[in-house]
């Protein structure tokens, strides 16, 4: 029997870390997934679908076509929402910077990892080109989101503090686990597949409201399926990447816990705790939304009755959403400011509450002004307090514990369907939306994943 | 005036980082670029050729390409060495792979950063596509050095202890900025360009010994010139990606010096104090190597007479080439042990000493396991003591204060001809060598940089 020394030495020295997650990949049958985890990454999948054609005629994608497209290789695969065909590593680029640049996709909330992203971007583009079984897909989906978020969950929240985007930094092992076992990796290639998306892990918190921070989505997808095809020829990369001293978790990240990577493998499914966001943008201004959204119909607000609107919130609020006058949509995205004056304006917080236009719209920035938010360390981080002062003294107070969307209070197949449809309604007609949206309900039965590559493209 | 204090804040919070580095390389000019620059400039990329020849036939450049080139948009570029041609991307990638997989590059010692690698590899195959003059080549080359060496310094040694490869992690911005200036970016767009180049940062330094050591050359070089691309159709980032809260400096290291990268832009350059290797291993090994050929030169040493060969050298040495018991040719490249043998043994310590059959050879191997290593902190990280003692009780000491190749002892004009014409030797016939040595040295006069690509692939 181990001593507690010893124990203690094994768990601050921890051996085959990245050996067992690549054990666990390569050896999973679609049998071993149970009805939970298949149920959870239809919605994920199909949320993500609404997503990409939400972002496909953003400006953030027509530059990074406009850039790279002309040095793509052969035309094997979508972009969905858009015209244009790419090779398979641009089409991974590009989904993943469609599907999380209106910040509408979804969140493991544990970690802030947005998880449908990096993975699917890379294996649909790998599936059209290989003719993937919606089964097949589905279990590489499940299985990369399992490795992107228990690798998260490992340095979270002190690789997150640092200045790292995990979306980026664990997307690409999700992209990377979920390509690999597509492309049939043994176990020593699955370990280097790990080692060679561990040495491009990358994204700054910095980008966030700038082109770059869906890019890291896309570049995520893109890297981590590189990494898979690179490890399949047998490119070699370190057999420990995620535990050794020099390797991700001790480089990126300054408090480790391996154990979130290797406890009950199989027993359980980080894919079921997944959440889909109601409202286009970060998702810790979620609560104070739903607040000012619920204030506002239940009290029929205009903007000419408020003289302040005061918000009390976990600190996180304002570290990444205090950008006190944006001048952009992306920016807007991160002004817990902005996103409490649009909502109680408009009623809403989609894509459209976070355009440019919105952002200078003179109503918008005068009752932004009167947004003031203070910090409180007792406030959870899914809770929020709004508080609107009205002009003849009326003070209306809403205490929002989980947001709309949250895992407490999630999205219904109802509400997961009207926002695909809006998001869908700029690059696709009503009809074709229907047909895409039945196939990705469907997804586990269809003989190739094609078939919903090929159904979201725009003519 | 600014008060101490004041002074002392603004150091602590540096504003303008990036921009003052963009602005610099946006603004320079080639009569700007003091002959001493251009001296060292030339040997670089004379230098840098010669080691992508050398890589072009490695197992690791065939698994890149039987992974990746069938991904490759328009064969506009060359891998040097190979008949493959690419699209500029996987060209960069390529080229960058090749001059760093013998490990036998180049040093820039200040930061370990291996500066022609990233830099080179993105503006040749951009310069292919383009038609750029060797005027203009030299000229972002050297700008590139400068802003991935003074980036590096500012991090280093703090970020390279947390385990990140620098040469991948600064490259990346090396590239951009080279890449950049051929592009002509604006002020602007230079500033983003180093911020997406920011945002895809990687390389760890756990992959020492592995392929994925060469890839992040390559990586660098790709992932810049892609950062380049990006930032010339307007695709944004932060524009503080240097010094922000949550940018580069912060996020990848504990330390940060700022000055490294303001101080006298433009006054000084990096790439003077660039130097080349004798051998084709770590660069912390070769003051032991270099006193080990002289041991045996001296003393016509056979490995049947040594009882003990007895290192004594700076930690660091240990810490990056630890390895007593390699079992590749990647791997004894971070080998003391299997350095000093098999440079007793052969005399020379060029690729050859380097390949898997030498690393399983009887003779080596039994030597490799008469080598003790002795740490002692106040041995510099240039020098070291051999001490080799014999059967019949002779001790034979040496101590090398720095080694050969070394700023102190630079490699002469023959000597880098010599070791250009030996890696060049299997890719290319002997006329066609001495074709592409002559253009190397004439870089600056040539009136397209194409000349120096075409003629250096294999038939």
């Amino acid at each position: 029997m181990a001593s507690a020394a010893t124990a203690k030495a094994l768990a601050s020295n921890p051996t085959d870390v990245t050996r067992q997650l690549a054990s666990y990949v390569v050896n999973s049958k679609w049998d071993d997934i149970p009805k939970d985890a298949r149920y959870e990454a239809v919605r994920s999948i199909f949320n993500w679908v609404g997503c990409c054609l939400g972002g496909a005629r953003h400006v953030t994608t027509d530059r990074a076509i406009a850039a790279l497209a002309e040095f793509s290789g052969n035309a094997e695969a979508s972009v969905l929402g858009r015209s244009e065909r790419l090779d398979i590593m641009h089409a991974a680029l590009l989904n993943g910077i469609t599907s999380h640049v209106l910040d509408y996709d979804d969140t493991y909330l544990e970690t802030i990892i947005h998880p449908a992203g990096p993975v699917a971007s890379a294996i649909l583009a790998l599936g059209e080109r290989q003719n993937v079984s919606g089964e097949d897909f589905m279990h590489a989906f499940i299985l990369g989101v399992e490795v992107e978020c228990r690798i998260g969950k490992a340095v979270y929240p002190s690789h997150y503090e640092r200045g790292f985007h995990i979306t980026g930094t664990a997307g690409v092992f999700g992209g990377a686990a979920a390509a690999g076992k597509l492309l049939g990796l043994n176990e020593q290639q699955m370990v280097w597949a790990l080692g060679i998306a561990a040495t491009q892990s990358a994204g700054l918190k910095e980008m966030f409201g700038t082109m770059c921070k869906p890019f890291h989505v896309g570049s995520a997808g893109q890297n981590g399926l590189k990494a898979a095809l690179l490890a399949s020829k047998d490119f070699t990369s370190s057999d420990g990447a995620l535990e050794a001293k020099e390797g991700f978790a001790f480089t990126y990240s300054d408090e480790q816990d391996f154990s979130q990577i290797t406890d009950n493998l199989g027993g359980s499914f980080e894919v079921t705790r997944n959440t889909y966001k109601p409202f286009a943008c970060g998702i810790v201004t979620h609560p104070i939304i739903d607040g000012c959204i619920q204030l506002r119909d239940e009290n029929n607000l205009t903007s000419d009755q408020i003289a302040e609107v005061s918000l009390r919130v976990n600190p996180l609020v304002i570290k990444l959403t205090g950008k006190k006058t944006p001048r952009t949509g992306l920016e807007a995205k991160f002004s817990i400011y902005h996103a409490s004056s649009a909502s109680i304006i408009r009623g809403s917080a989609g894509p459209n509450e976070f355009t440019d236009a919105v952002v200078r719209d003179a109503e918008v920035v005068e009752l932004r002004d009167k947004v003031v938010a203070q910090i409180d360390e007792s406030v959870s981080e899914e809770e929020a307090f709004v508080s609107i002062t009205l002009h003849d003294g009326t003070v209306l107070n809403k205490h929002v514990e989980h947001a709309i969307g949250s895992f407490e209070r999630p999205m219904t197949t109802e509400s997961l369907e009207k926002k695909f449809k809006d998001q869908a309604l700029s690059p696709l007609p009503a009809d074709q939306i229907d047909r895409v949206m039945a196939m990705c309900w469907d997804v586990e039965s269809l003989d190739d994943i094609t078939e919903i590559a090929r159904a979201s493209v725009s003519a």
